[in-house]
């Protein structure tokens, strides 16, 4: 196998094998460090955060005083690397007086930032390359030459340390692989990702933006984004009323104490949002969850036998603090609204309870056309059980009637032991994202915890007092990362039900036809259909194109024989024909399509 | 005129007219010493908060270490008071010592921290009564006789200070009356504001409640309120998209740097929650109003004439900080959601899109069946011109303008000259409460100065950059308190397209007639009606009367002869006649009536 050799941050050199993910890093490593070379040699006076290999990629975070690097630099800057590489040059390890280091880049207060914050004892440890240095940190290829099969991706603005308070920085990003054949593999499934991204798209179709100058993680939904968003939450609030669920608004806000019983203050705090003083003892905190407040409505009454299953449901906003570098458009985000739901049971109640809610989420799927999941029981590691809340009879008997419940409806999973929750066993229903990555869309948690620590309890037939269980569930989970996941499979062309936009009507000329189509659209928006008329003046091949980027189902024609036979010539979205109908059959057809949630694509 | 004597906190005594409001105030102080002397001379070791005269009653804060004081002592202890007055007593003032003060109250940490805050350069102003003393703030009656039309209204907790974290009192509230045709008609008012009350009648239909123990001012909307909001909702956002507007989401928190362009930093801070340190630089704050955030939708295109009016909607989340002792029910609450909107316009647009909104309003009325209402033109205050945002000309023309719009209409309208924000002039709709209060529940704004902050432009037909006008408006206000004022003007009774449970299905025999039963139920649920059948093992007349409680507009009783011919025995709400129908007049007649808003009572 062939091996290559890589230096560590203390200087030694091993050779390790050439097909480990370490030696990637190091390969990724070393072309950041010569990317900053061509652009120290490119670039008088050009300043420097890092240059560092991450995840799958690696990159170069620059600032100049005239304009910054721009995308059109980036092939002349491959060229650069490319002549670095050809001269098999070797990396040096240095350790430099911290005082002699910074003589070099006095007028580079970020690298002098740097070169302070990573010295020890006075000492910063470095690779150079030629008069180049970047700070060792992670392992480094030694030799150049294997820098040939990259490629500079995109040039992005980044905060300096990442933080909006902060000057912005040109981040310059690349990829690189030993062959060939990888780096193709890589960018074809970049592209892939790209048409399917849904920032991309989001971006494309208007529906959606962030802006971490007024808040990062915070979405803006845009009118269209918030169409796709309003339907499917009425969608999805009439799925769960006729279900038996109680929607219930509570407030986003809570006292502290709250979660100090709940435990989250205690356990969760690092993913909570900083809690406001009211100023009169009251202390405020953003939830990061709805269960204790759906606990304070099943607290608000005396409760009975003859009340269970109790099933409270809500959109529930919630805020969770997320690193800011994690924050990726509506994927992941501060402030989200949860389909959150807690049914309470008794325990003779569990069996038939999780069924119900199974069917219910593979009901919705089918109407969303989501067809790639699979079942993972979620259950307690039995090598650790004081990992988990202390009831072994609850344990045993639930996780019992779990699998008893999947067995009834004949459903394949996998179990996966150790992956429960803290206070009980769960199903997460695991879907697959455009790109193939498994996601958690949906979940069924048994909880015993919550009930006991809030003191839940209903009145028996046996006139006692009875502890109910609690079962967490998520249909759809977050509006937020449920539409971007519905952007990406459905790469932005969203079944009729959906689209913002569903019917795009064009004249074929307005002083002719404009009436024609204005009547046409007044008496679809009577039958709730969401229809614009394309009234501007432009050529008509360019009014249908740009109703096709925008993935509008139906593109409607209107010229003299559609007056004339009240009829519209329909072309449907992603279709080269044009079939004429009489007015009546598309309205048929196009009901049709959005009372059966049906798919086009 | 008749005359009384009042004396002062510094202890001078004057004669004031009777009829005055002064008096009546003095009245209620007089009567607060007195119940607290009935109460001193009751209870042994019994303690005290304040006894005061407030608005329109007069109230003693009290704590005893054995059983509060219940509601069933009241009439004891007006006998008590009867007795005081009696006595023709006289308040006496006296400015006594702290230390010696102090002395009396060792064991009332209430009593002591009171003298302790009120005490100057050592000395605390007393009114006296006998050996008992309350401290002097206000004018007081100095003779007790007056205190003849009298009554002990209720008891209540009430935390000392007003603060969640200390320990809870008791509030006993009284009303007085020089007159007893006076106080005979403030009970009468008493009377019918408690029938009408949201709060009363949102608890005995289980609408929505507070807690200020998990969160003061923040309320839980129970399934059967959060039915009727979501009633509106979707009503007024499908009101709002077929008239033009673009309903978006946009987040609950921004950066304070918005809030500092907007100006509302500076003059509005204190109304607002406390800001969060995100720990990167990032201050947020939960927003007091949505306008910055649809400022963020218009920058986020560049906005050319064609775009215009661009009218932006959204049931927008907001927070105000409200002082703990204003927080009312759904009336005055922390967190709220405003049915928002805000169109941006070219002037010479301001017109027609005034009158365009007015209608919308208008017609949502109707639909409501609000018919009390007047229009407030109000305008800028001619001598003080100052006071407001600097542009003569706009203000000139835009006040005219508006007069235009409303002529136009021919609607009556007054003027308010100094009533019109800081930034515009604004039309306000003023609707009558149900005990005759004056409230603006919808409003029509004019706002030039938030445009020329966030340097907001729009490319004209000319191809120059102009600056819109926005206009701020609200149809029904925030759902809260929309549906406080609904639950007051209906009684409670909402008409069928609010009522959250439309249909209320009683078998005559549960055996014999329950299937019949929700069979019918089934078809009604198809149809989008709200029923429930009531299976329980109660007496018939016991479940009709228990639908008629819960203000149930249609209640049916199924039993042979209607399982026979497929009919129903229909009960309107309020109404004493049964009447048989065929299942399908129904079915009819109750979807007419859900379709045209209509209410019955």
């Amino acid at each position: 196998m062939a091996q290559v050799a890589v230096m560590s941050p203390n200087g030694e050199v091993k050779k390790i094998d050439r097909d480990s993910e370490d030696s990637l890093n190091a390969l990724r490593q070393v072309a950041a460090l010569m990317l900053k070379a061509a652009l120290v040699h490119k670039y008088d006076g050009i300043r420097f955060g890092d240059a560092i290999a991450e995840d799958d990629r690696f990159w170069v975070d620059s600032d100049k005083d005239d304009q910054q690097v721009s995308a059109d630099e980036l092939p002349a800057l491959e060229d650069d690397l490319k002549k670095l590489a050809k001269e098999d040059d070797k990396v040096e390890f240095a350790e430099v007086a911290l005082d002699d280091a910074l003589k070099g880049v006095e007028k580079d207060q970020f690298s002098s930032e740097l070169l302070k914050e990573n010295a020890k004892d006075g000492k910063v440890a470095l690779y150079k390359l030629g008069d180049v240095a970047v700070i060792a940190k992670a392992p480094i290829l030694v030799y150049t030459d294997a820098v040939k099969n990259f490629k500079l991706l995109s040039v992005a603005g980044a905060y300096w340390k990442g933080m909006s308070s902060n000057p912005m920085l040109q981040r310059i990003y690349g990829t690189v692989f030993y062959k060939k054949a990888d780096l193709d593999e890589d960018l074809k499934k970049r592209q892939e990702a790209r048409e399917r991204d849904h920032r991309v798209i989001g971006n494309q179709l208007d529906l959606f933006f962030v802006d971490p100058k007024v808040g990062a993680g915070l979405p803006y939904w845009m009118p269209k984004g918030a169409t796709i968003r309003r339907t499917i939450e009425r969608y999805i609030i009439d799925r769960e009323v006729a279900d038996g669920y109680e929607h219930v608004y509570t407030p986003v806000l809570m006292n502290v104490d709250a979660y100090k019983t709940s435990g989250h203050w205690a356990h969760y705090r690092d993913d909570m949002f900083p809690p406001m003083d009211m100023g009169d003892g009251e202390m405020l905190e953003l939830r990061p969850m709805n269960c204790p407040s759906h606990i304070q409505i099943y607290k608000h009454h005396i409760r009975s036998y003859r009340d269970l299953p109790l099933r409270i449901a809500e959109l529930g906003m919630m805020h969770r603090y997320e690193k800011s570098g994690a924050l990726s458009g509506l994927q992941r985000v501060r402030e989200m609204t949860l389909n959150d739901g807690h049914t309470f049971v008794a325990l003779d109640q569990i069996r038939d309870e999780f069924a119900k809610i199974l069917k219910l989420i593979m009901s919705v799927y089918k109407d969303f056309d989501i067809t790639d999941y699979s079942f993972r029981l979620s259950l307690r590691d039995p090598k650790n059980t004081k990992k988990y809340y202390a009831n072994d009879e609850m344990w045993e008997k639930s996780q019992k009637l779990l699998k008893a419940a999947m067995d009834d409806l004949h459903l394949d999973y996998y179990e996966a032991e150790g992956e429960a929750a803290f206070y009980g066993p769960k199903l997460d229903i695991q879907t697959k994202t455009a790109l193939g990555n498994d996601e958690t869309m949906s979940t069924i948690q048994l909880d015993f915890m919550l009930p006991d620590r809030f003191g839940l309890t209903y009145m028996g037939k046996d006139g006692k007092e009875h502890m109910p269980v609690m079962i967490h569930r998520g249909v759809v989970g977050t509006m937020e990362r449920f539409v971007a996941y519905l952007t990406e499979i459905y790469k932005g062309a969203f079944p009729t039900w959906l689209a913002p936009e569903q019917v795009h009507i064009i004249p074929v000329s307005d002083d002719k036809h404009g009436a024609y189509a204005d009547q046409l659209a007044k008496e679809m928006k009577a039958a709730k259909i969401r229809v614009v008329v394309d009234h501007r003046n432009e050529k008509m091949g360019y009014k249908i194109r740009e109703a096709q980027t925008q993935k509008v189902p139906y593109t409607l024609v209107v010229g003299d024989d559609e007056m004339k036979n009240n009829s519209v010539s329909v072309r449907k979205y992603g279709e080269q024909d044009q079939n004429s109908m009489s007015k009546q059959d598309f309205m048929d057809e196009i009901l049709h399509d959005i009372a059966t949630y049906s798919r086009k694509d």
